[in-house]
């Protein structure tokens, strides 16, 4: 029999009208047998890796590429441990808000739903296939998923874990499904299943995320770049603004909320700019300076407007200094990813100023771009970053996940 | 000089900067100016609409296209009079909620934003310039108004009106463009536009809807139709069943929150059916009955599958008799378009497992699906319905055209 991406989102439909109904407690029973599951199953688990790892090498992936497709016993350690902190997480379905009282007498309400199907495509991490599926059944959405033909082995080992728990405790296999065929024709198919699928969220590199966007007939969640900025105003406490640009930098430059570019006013340049480049040259990042701030930093070249735009994901940073707030706002506002944003300044009204005109997802005062994450925000885990405005914007949790209906309470009222 | 639709988008992006930091007291003198402008300027919006409806009558639009088509003074009066509305709501831009503290000390919130600029494209109500325009620019969103072809002379009649009072306030002209040629390639073109459109909202006939889901590349807000449900359970006081009945089909049946299929519990049929059948027979409403309840209606069909999908939009009824609430249930979870249903009943129980188990946009106890409407719900005001679940689901007030940032205030804080 042929394999049907469409028979398997129809049936991820269905079991979405079961999944919604569960409660919180089998919900949570079930996130502490996938835990326990990937434990128990460890030694299939690396041996379907060990598959996957084996192809990589034939086809010359890279270490990078082979690094995110491994998994090994600590690997899986995690994984499980952050299903079981998604198990504590609260349940955001049936929460109730805007009540309300219409003057003849109609209750009105607002109570959280789930989406329903939610297809994820992603691309050779296999710890996503656990993340994003535990993710989304927590919030009571069946999903779809989708990864990458590199880690396949893993992805059906992975997905084992989770079909033996639902089973386990009377819910349909449909809840969680994978795709067993990474082909693209099936992949545009799916993407053309708006009556199954409510939401479609990529997760991989921007290549992906404009594929699958330009392609889908359903609601995208794009994440696009992060291209993060530190704006050190004219009356930045300096001792905040360096330990801010070299954690934004330096900590980890491999991810999207780490700093891309720093902008300065002229008027702190001269004082800032050598403690930065202190620190650059310890830390062994490359510079891309503007004329004015060039001659600050040894072996920096000069910054054009691909720097300015560039998610260098690296050590490597681009410099502007401005001439006043205003500047700093119009280059943030013409090369923002739209990502996060951050000033650093003692003055009261340049920051409540910045926070007005910047309408990046994340805005911060004094205070690292690193804490623009799900976790740090306090939204307990994140399925994803948002930057486009529609639906969520900036990290998202669970909530996310859900949207609201509205529940009408009366006795009887007709509209006159 | 040829007309560009992406510049059109782009200087409306660019507008959309300013709009959003301008504040609540300026956008609403505009309005009052706007509502001033249009009474003002009867004379040559109506010159203007008589060219449309000349024109219309030449090529034999119907005489419902030709009412929709149609400004008098009286229409005018109250449009001016629905905008004046819109200044007395609150402004949802800058509100903030979900105030946090983590345990690091930094301060997390959530604060309102305009989403930037919103496409509408809409068929022929000359009204829905005004409505749509005046909407979006009160949340602080640029608007690109891409009006059906037939009604072109009365739109610029009516965008005059709203250029004029932005002028007048230092506002630019661009906050509200209207597409001077309705040509469906320029269309096209519109909804690849996503570097400068942030929403598409199309008003009109399905196949309008289903277009410019189909070939957008911007997230689309869809309202596809409303096959609204009443459900006479059990244990039903008929005496507010058969008014809420009435209201929905009756009072306006042309409107998308008009029922469209009754369900009955049959233990109550015997009774209701009757009462029902007398009215409906009152009123001329066409009968597609299920063979259980075919024989109280004189002059019903037999209903079909294609019946319990249809929006009649008409003086017609589907009905359906059921066995038990599980069956209703699963009939309108079946057929439902995700906009309102209804149940009649005194039983607390039935009345609480209908709203747990429906997730349609809006689920009522007790009242008329006439009701599922903003300004009925309390919203102030309606864009749009939406029945699609992502950013918003049912009717979408002022608050649906904005998203929230984050913003996070620290005091040094590094991520370790």
């Amino acid at each position: 029999m042929t394999f049907s991406i469409q028979a398997m989102a129809r049936a991820a439909k269905t079991a979405s009208v079961q999944l919604a109904n569960t409660d919180t407690l089998t919900k949570n029973k079930v996130l502490f047998e996938i835990a326990e599951n990937l434990r128990t199953n460890v030694p299939p688990i690396i041996e379907a890796n060990q598959l996957d790892l084996a192809a990589a090498r034939e086809n010359g992936l890279s270490d990078a590429m082979i690094d995110r497709l491994m998994i090994d016993a600590n690997r899986i350690e995690n994984i499980a441990q952050a299903v079981e902190h998604i198990a504590s997480l609260a349940d955001p379905v049936g929460m109730i808000t805007n009540n309300d009282v219409r003057p003849n007498g109609l209750k009105i309400a607002k109570q959280r739903i789930p989406l329903g199907v939610i297809a994820m495509v992603y691309e050779s991490r296999p710890n996503v296939t656990i993340d994003a599926a535990v993710l989304c059944f927590k919030a009571g959405n069946s999903v779809v998923l989708r990864g990458g033909k590199e880690a396949l082995n893993s992805n059906k080992a992975l997905a084992q874990c989770i079909h033996q728990a639902l089973e386990n405790n009377g819910l349909a296999k449909d809840v969680v499904s994978l795709v067993p065929d990474p082909d693209r024709e099936i992949m545009n198919e799916m993407l053309t299943l708006s009556e199954s699928i409510d939401l479609v969220i990529p997760r991989g590199g921007e290549g992906l995320i404009r594929f699958v966007t330009k392609n889908s007939q359903i609601p995208v969640i794009q994440h696009f770049k992060g291209v993060c900025h530190l704006y050190v105003d004219k009356h930045a406490d300096l001792n905040k603004a360096l330990p801010i640009l070299l954690n934004g930098k330096v900590q980890r430059p491999g991810v999207c909320n780490s700093l891309e570019t720093l902008v300065v006013h002229q008027d702190v340049a001269e004082k800032f700019l050598p403690m930065a480049a202190t620190e650059f040259a310890k830390s062994g990042v490359k510079v891309h300076a503007c004329q004015q701030s060039i001659g600050y930093f040894a072996n920096a070249d000069e910054a054009t407007d691909l720097d300015y735009d560039a998610e260098y994901l690296a050590l490597e940073i681009a410099v502007k200094v401005v001439k006043n707030f205003e500047q700093a706002v119009e280059h943030i506002q013409r090369f923002s990813s739209g990502h996060t944003e951050v000033i650093v300044s003692q003055d009261i009204s340049a920051t409540q100023e910045f926070v007005r005109r910047i309408n990046s997802a994340v805005v911060m005062v004094n205070a690292s771009s690193r804490f623009s994450d799900g976790g740090e925000l306090g939204l307990g885990a994140e399925i994803g970053i948002s930057t486009s405005k529609l639906h969520a914007y900036g990290p998202m949790g669970l909530e996310s996940l859900t949207t609201e209906k509205f529940v009408v309470t009366g006795n009887g009222q007709i509209r006159g």
